[in-house]
Order: C-alpha cells, then structure tokens, then sequence
C-alpha cells in the first residue's frame, strides 16, 4: 500500500453550496493527519494545466459558509482524452500528488473511475450537486440548501399569487431528477407537482387545477421541474393551461441559476464537514474508487461504479403524501 | 366640510411588500380616532361589485410582516367606465363610507382622481408598488424589499458565475423606470447596469466586458431592467454576447415575479404605518386628492394629479458612482 | 377495533417551527380519507377545557410555511391529576373524538401514555422540538431550522468577532441535549463547543482557546449548550476566560427563543408533511402508543413508551470532525 | 492646495454592515481618479503601528455584501496621547499619505479632528454605526441593515411569544439613542416601546400592558433599547412586570451583537458606495473636516465639528404614530 502523503482535492461539473465547506474538511483533516493537501482549480481542466496551490489549515479559513467554490470549478472536454488524462496524471506525479478527493456529481466520478483504472490512482468521491441524483446517498452536498432557496422563492411568489387570484407555474432545477421539485412543491405547498418520474398528463393536471378552484383556493402553484415529461416546457405548459381553462391568469416564473449558490444551509455544512473527513481517512487508510454518502445519519461509502450505474429514486411515500396534502 | 365617520381602504394595481402594513395603519389609526374602517376586496372591482368587510384594530393583528396584500389586489377594466364608477360610487354611499384611502401605483391614482372630480369623494392615495416610478415620494412602498430580494438572488448567482467564470444577464423589474436595475446593480457590484433611462448602447457593452475581463474579473454579472433601450430583450442580450466576444460562457436569469413578495423590509413596514397614519388625518381634516409620499425622511403631501403626471427620476450621481464602481 | 370517525390534533410543550405544517398534514390527511378532524388549543390545558374546534381541509391554507403553532401550545399542571385527565376525556368524548395526534416532546408524550393507559383512548405522537433529543427519530420537527436559525445569527457574530479580534461565547439552546450546540458549532466553524453530554474541562477550554491564538486566529466563536457541564454559565465561563486568557477581549450572547421561531426550512416542512399522514393512517389503522420518527430517510414508528425513555446519542462521529475541524 | 496623490482608508469604533462596501467605493474612486490608495488596519491603532496595506480596485473584489471589516477596527487609547498621534502622523508620512478617508463613528471623528489641528492633515468622515446616533446624516451606514437584523429576530420571538400567550421583552441596541428600538418596534410590531429619549414610566408601561391584554392581545412584545430612561435593566424589568402583572407569562431575549453583523442590506450598500466616491472626491477637490451624510436621498456634507456636536433627534412623529399603532 502506497503511503499517502499528499492529498489533492477539486471540485468539479455543477457547483453547489456546501463545496467550499467540503474543501475546508478536506484541507483541516490532512492538516489533522499531518498529511500534505493541494487544491486543484477547474477541476480536470485544472488538473491537465496544473493548476494547483498547497492549502494550509489556515488557508481555509471562514469559508465555511459561503456559496460556490474558491477552487472553482469546469467541465473538461480534454479529460475524456488519452493525452488529457496523461497531461492531467504527470502533473500529480511532478506535485509528489499521492490521492485525489473529487467533488461533483456522476460525471465528474465517471472521469475519476477511468483515471484509476489507467493510473492506478487512489480517488475518493464526494457527492456534490444540488440535483440529489446521486445513488449511494439519501443527500447530495447543496441539496438541503437548494431546496430551502426555492421554497423560499416560491413563498415569496405565493404571496403574490394570492393577492391576485393568480395560477403560477415555476420551474425549479432538475432535469433528469424530480427531488428538488417534488420536495420544494411539498415544503411550499404546491397545488400540483410535474416531475420527471411520473407522467401526470396533461388532462389530469387541468382536471386537479379545476379541482383546486372548485376547492375554494384562488390562487394555485405548479411547480414543475426542467426535465418534467409532458413533452412542453413551462412557457408552453402555461400556454396550454391559460388556453383550456376559462377565467385563469397564468403566469411562469423560473427559478434559475440562483438555486446553486448561497450561503449553505446548516445541514449542508455539518454533511460536508463530515464528507471530507472521512474521505481523507479512506485515502489515508489505503482505499480508492469509493464514495462517501449519508445513510441512515452515518456516514457510509459505496463503490464508485455502482454510485454512477445506481439510479437514486424518488420515495414514492413522499408522492403519496404530495397527493393528500393536495387534497 | 363632510364630517368623515368611515374610511375605506384598498390596494389596487400590482401589489408589493408593506401593503399589509399599510392597511393595518390605516385601520389601526381609524381606531384611534374613532372612525370606523372598512376594507375593499380586489381594488376598484371589488368597489363596484360591493366586496368590503368591516375593519377592527384586531382584525390587522399580526399581519405587519406579510407580504402580498390580505385585501387582495387587481385591475378593472369596468372602473373606466361610467357606469362601473356608477356602481361604486354606490356601493360606498350604501355602506355610507365617506372617504377612501388608495394604496397602489400610477393606474391607481389616476382612477381615483376620475372618480373624485365625478363624484366629489374624499380620495388619499399612499405609493405601493416597487418600481419606484411615483413622483413626489424619495420611496415607494415596496421598493425597499424588492431591491432586497433582487440583491440577495443575484449574490446567490454570484456565487456560481465566480465558480465558472461565467457571465450572467439578470433581468429585475422596472419596465418604464430603471430604479430596481441600477440600484440593486450597485448594491450587488454588477459590472454593467442596462436602464431604460439611459441607452448605453451595444457596442459600449461589449467594450465594457472586455474591459472587465482584461482587468482580471473571470466571471461577471450584467443587471437588465425589463425595459431596457438596447431593443433586445434579456435572452436576445445574452446571444448576441455570446456571439460577439469570445471564450465567454454566458446565462440568463429573469428574476420575475419573486421581486413582489415576500416579508417588507424594516424600512417598508415603518414607512407604510407611518403613510396609513399620515392618510387618515389627512382625510379627517378634510384632504383630498392628495398623495403621502416620504421626503427628506418626513412624511409630506403631493396633489395626486402632480404625481401621476410627475415622473421620478434615475439619480444621476448614482449612475456616476455605477460607473465608478465598476472601475 | 374501533371505526375512527373524527381525530383530533394539538400541539402541546414548547413550540418549534414547522408545528404548523404537521398540523396541516394531520387536516388533510383527515380530509382525504373522509375522517374529522378537529383542533385542540393550547395543548392537554385545551383538552382539559374543551377549547376545540373543527379543522378542515381550507381552514390550514396558507400555514406551511408559518412558525409557531396556530392551535397554540401550552404546559398542563392540571393534566397531571386524575381529575384533569377525566375532564379532558369527557370533552373528547362529547366532541365524539376518537382519536388523538400530540404534536410535542417527551413530557407531552408521558402525559399522552398515561390518559391512554387509563381511558384507552388511541394516541399518536409526533415529535416535535428543537432540542432533537427524542429517542426513535433522527430529526424532530423544528430541530432542522432551529440549527438555521442558530449558524445565521453565529455567522452575522462572527463578522463583527473578527472585525475586533474578540472570542465570543455563544449559548444556544438545548439543556439535557447538544444537538444544537454540536450541529451548529460545527456549521458555523466554531473554534470550541461545549455540550452536556461530554464535559471538555476548563484547563482543556484554555488549553485549546491559546492553541487557537497561536495558529493565528484572531477572533473566535465557543459554542456553548444550555446545559453544559462546565458548572458555569455562559456568562461565567466568559469572566472565567478573560481572567485567564491575557490579552482576549471576551463577548458573550444569548441566542435564546428566537431559535423557536421563523419560517420552518423545507426540511421540516416535508418531515411535517410525512408525519402527518403517517400518524393518521395509523390511527385509521388501529394502531396507537406510537410514535412517528424519521430513520434512513424513511418515517417508521416506535413505541411512545420506548421513545420517553429512550436516549437519543450524540453523534461520537460527529464530535471527532468537530475535533478535527478546529485543527 | 496640496496635491492628492494617495488616500488611506480606515475603520474605527464599533463595526457595522456596509463598512466593507464603503472600503471597496473609496478603494475604486481613487483607482477611478488615479489615485494611490492605501488601507489601515484596526483604526488609529493600526495607523500607529503602520500596519497599512495598499489597496487596488481588484484587491476589493467581492466584499460589497460582506459584513465586518476587511480592515478591522478597534478603539485604541495611545491615539488619545500627543505621542500616538505623532507616530502615526510619521507613519503616515512615511508612507507618502496625504488623506484620510475614516469610517466609524462619533469618538472617531473626534479623534479626527484633533488630528487635524494639530497636523493639518486632510479628513473626511463616513457615518459608520448601527447606531444612527450621528448628527448630518437621516441614515449612518448599517442602521437600515441592523433594523432587518431585529426585526426579523423579533418575527421569530413573536412565533413563540403568540404560541405560549407570553410577553416577551426584547433588548436592541442602542446605548444613547431610540433609533434602532423605535424603527424596529414600529416595524416589527411591538406593543410597547422604551428609548432613551423618552421615560414612559413604569406605571404606563403597566397599564398599557394591561390595555393590550384586555383588548384581547393574548402575547405582547415590548421593545426595550439598552439605554432605556426606567432606571431598570431589562431583566430588572421583565420582574418587575411579572410580579406586578398576574397571569403573564414574562420572557427576556437579548439580541446583542448579531445586530452588528450580516450581509448589509442594499439600502447600506448603495449609500456606502455613494458616500465612498464622494468622500474621496472632497479629498481631491482639497476639502478636509467633513462629513459625508444622506440628506433627501442626495449625499451632503457637514462639518466634523458640527457633526460631533450635534444630536440626531428622534422622530416626533414616528413616536406618534408607534402610539397609534399599539392602539
């Protein structure tokens, strides 16, 4: 087993909040160790330029709560390349670079899976992205603070939804994944909720806005999330509702970009701070290709393979209990 | 002079943050004096089709912090009409209201001027919307929160255009005044402020981003009023960046109709009690057509006619100091 | 068994956010399996005085996002005697309540066990505190955004902290339990923490706090639980350090009950919303003496009585990364 | 008129939101103006060590929305001293500065003037406190931000407070001056406020308690300022309050220093960068022993002298209508 001395860590694809207090873990648990640590910036980009500065504990420093990264972050068409990859592992070997910590999302783990398979290099994951598509873990880094930034847009348009009698469609962030929209509609008390994994139709969306308003309530959000599988995107699914149901005022409202920064929330925090210790321990303890997830309240890990192969699923109690809080 | 013994109060147009707050002070102030209170449902709709509840102090307990507006807001085509006005005037003698206290925008005011000069009925108008676009008032109520919402949201999107190096275009409201655009731009270190008040022009945008970007700012965020005079909109902005600079990655964020709601501000909620006060004096000694509007800190009078003809203007030194800052 | 024809909901001990949507949830559930529901105020007093009223589906609109509790809550001397518990039950029976949900902590769990096993009268319990320290779930209710509300206001002292070179001494709430005081300790990058359940020692405290100085940090944030084991309180343990410590500027602040407020996050909206149902269809099923929690993402029950006497740990985990993070 | 060919920036007394976006205008006005800029950690202290860093338009970005000071502050006793001032008139010297740009407060300012005299050295004044207790200016810097801070602490002591029917006392800050108890208790509601400038008595305080309670208002929060006229503390007064009241229920919340803390508000940041810009502008023009102050929403300046000697009053009329709106 190869002795670990120095510790890189990135982040990479997508950035999410909570990266920078998994950054601080990383940096304040080698520093623990006595281990070496480096942070790569851009990634795999930054990798195959090597990009890289030595991170002390104090480096870190009140960064803890603050959104997006200081290591920043990129996609790398060069990584997926033979000459890339090799660029990319001579310069860990010129830094004396024993270990990476990656954090990002599925592809960014699929690169790191290939790189070891031709280097041999010990990776560890953590799993950082708003989306919560991630298998292996009940929560993704950024998650937790992303749901509470739409539920609180979404609370701010409600309220003047209902000072106008209005019907609001907003789009939330997710397009292969429902989580953000299913629990952000559940916490701000969507009237409906259109997601990826369930294909409502659009008949039935029309007969439970009728129903919302024969129910008495005047006012009603749809939140529906960016990969929704009605085959209309949300300025057109808000066309088509205007066009078939008499007497309503729609209007759309899309979330955006906002939902992948602020400051993280408490629960993102602590999850990072919990992250990055661990992965440092499993690099330090010899191992490799895994990455670290909540189950369960504990920290767990799962081989990288099966985290990018897993599909994470929508709980279907949470939909069940969607529909009755509709009711 | 009418001894006035009840004042209706309604919001009309567009609602805003503080309205609430402005309705619990003209009811809260009608109970002070003694004057009994009601309120109308829906503005000037609700005028006509007689939809008013009676007023307590308690019956505004508690709302001070609400966003939205508990009397609901709206347009109405049929108060344009003789007869509409008709109706409503009867409605009021029918409830033997004898004065009315107006909370919205320009559309508002011009309505209760029409209906004053037809009907010789008592009318004060207080300046709810966040545009900030009255004349005779510093701030319209509202406006104090919906530049905090713009700013919060686009710190959020800070964090992610500095993780990417990218370039952001944030459209905020305003769609004939650019106070929201070049405020909250000042106040979240945008890099290029587009107003409606000022045709910076294409070319100088461009200019300016490369500037920005040759002075070592990687990513940078560009705020757009709705109205801007480049003769694009925010989407069309976005594209023709794009394709005319280079190595740029650039995003769209329309912050909507999120900038309407939410909990006022300080400032908001003391300015709406210290306007709804202001209002029901003003209507118990025998005012009318007049406008509270905040001036150098105090509570001051306008002819609503001035106000609505007035127009309140970009502050010039702000836009220096804009440019200033993005040095 | 008997057929549950109407359930009743109250909240009872001391409030925490998110109260309200569990509330809501109970409502709806109700409403859509065609059950009544109604409302107890002000907890086992309410019951105790009749003071209910009937809840439908529309009377819990627009109380999702809502602090506090709209049934409201209290503590009962009088529930406490045989006496008491006869009241409360005649009034269940004369409102032809079949069933009971206590939305509360241990002490209202105790009560709920003791009228259940005297009138066997069907309860469910709810947990629902700040403290977390309820056996049988890994989060209560509230619990999520009372570690929000606590890292916010740390992260605003930190500011003004490191502005002047202090150490602040910060207590947060959780007297038997330090839960709070961990979580948000290490969310908001504090330098100590101190909590009940392990007692760090004050030689250890300065020990630490010069360490700290020494590793060129100017300011500092000590976390410290209600219920702390140093045998000082927090004002105390300030004095105790800035007689020790040359040269520290020494604050002390006390979040206190602002941290049993606010707008619940979405993670305790949709913990609400999941354990509503869940405890009504509970009740529908015949079940009784348990208690709703959360484990490994999913809502499972437990025993009331296993839950009261129950422990629930401290994460020994999380305690090494508190260690570690303040390296 | 000597030629301005490098200003030093500082911050001194007490932090307050809006301190770092005042650095960054006055750090990019002088780039704006070629002219060296200069920055002073901790105040007159840090000027008497010359602990000075230079400052360009780059080293300040991405601190607009950061509370505290990047520069720190601090109060420093030598500066008091004919030989502190003459080491840091060296140090200043030596270091090629040729004005003063200073953000804090009255003792700041003071010691400013002194400056002045004795050294002829060019100053300006930013109002920088939470306190608006600064003659010249209707807002100091941090003010609008530190009234959101309490009033949204005071939302969620409310939540509680309406939960359990108690009373709750609220302390602000504001050791001489009512500005941020007044505006804050008018805005979050209260239905009592006590300030320095105006001694209520206990005996009204009572009895308007007792009035709120039979109008039916089952929980009540007074705001008390810490420089209250009652001769009591705030904890001397919820006991006095619980022993000559029966039936209440009385509790004490402290808000202290997070109120110095936090993301400014936009209101702060814009005046911050406008008062920045215009500090330094007076600078070139060859002005000194001024202060730059809000006055009608255009930036003014005032005398130092006269600025110190003043006292920013409390608004009659606010007072007023706080009675109103307890009615």
């Amino acid at each position: 087993m190869r002795k670990i001395k120095k510790i890189a860590v990135m982040t990479s694809g997508g950035d999410s909040p909570g990266m920078n207090a998994a950054i601080r873990s990383v940096v304040r648990a080698c520093a623990y160790y006595r281990t070496e640590c480096v942070g790569i910036y851009r990634g795999y980009q930054g990798m195959i330029e090597g990009d890289m500065i030595p991170l002390t504990a104090r480096s870190v420093n009140n960064i803890v709560h603050k959104g997006g990264t200081i290591l920043k972050s990129a996609r790398s068409k060069e990584f997926r390349t033979e000459e890339g990859r090799k660029k990319a592992y001579d310069n860990l070997l010129e830094n004396n670079v024993d270990a990476l910590v990656v954090i990002g999302g599925d592809g960014s783990f699929t690169g790191g899976v290939v790189f070891n398979k031709e280097y041999n290099f010990p990776i560890i994951g953590i799993p950082g992205t708003i989306d919560n598509d991630i298998f292996g873990t009940t929560h993704t880094l950024g998650y937790d603070t992303a749901l509470n930034t739409a539920v609180d847009a979404i609370d701010k348009i409600r309220d003047t939804a209902s000072s106008h009698n209005r019907l609001f469609f907003v789009e939330v962030m997710g397009r292969d994944a429902g989580f953000i929209a299913l629990n952000a509609g559940v916490g701000a008390g969507a009237e409906e909720i259109l997601i990826p994994e369930e294909d409502l139709g659009l008949d039935r969306l029309l007969e439970s806005l009728k129903k919302s308003r024969r129910a008495g309530k005047s006012s009603s959000i749809v939140v529906v999330s960016e990969g929704d599988k009605t085959g209309k995107n949300v300025f057109e699914l808000a066309d088509y509702v205007e066009e078939n149901l008499e007497d309503y005022e729609v209007r759309v409202s899309v979330l955006g970009h906002m939902q992948r920064g602020g400051t993280p929330s408490c629960f993102d925090r602590v999850l990072a701070s919990r992250m990055g210790v661990k992965a440092v321990e499993l690099l330090i303890d010899g191992e490799t290709n895994l990455m670290v997830g909540l189950n369960n309240n504990e920290i767990e890990t799962i081989d990288l393979e099966k985290a990018i192969k897993g599909q994470n699923e929508i709980n279907k109690e949470l939909l069940r209990v969607s529909d009755i809080m509709t009711t």
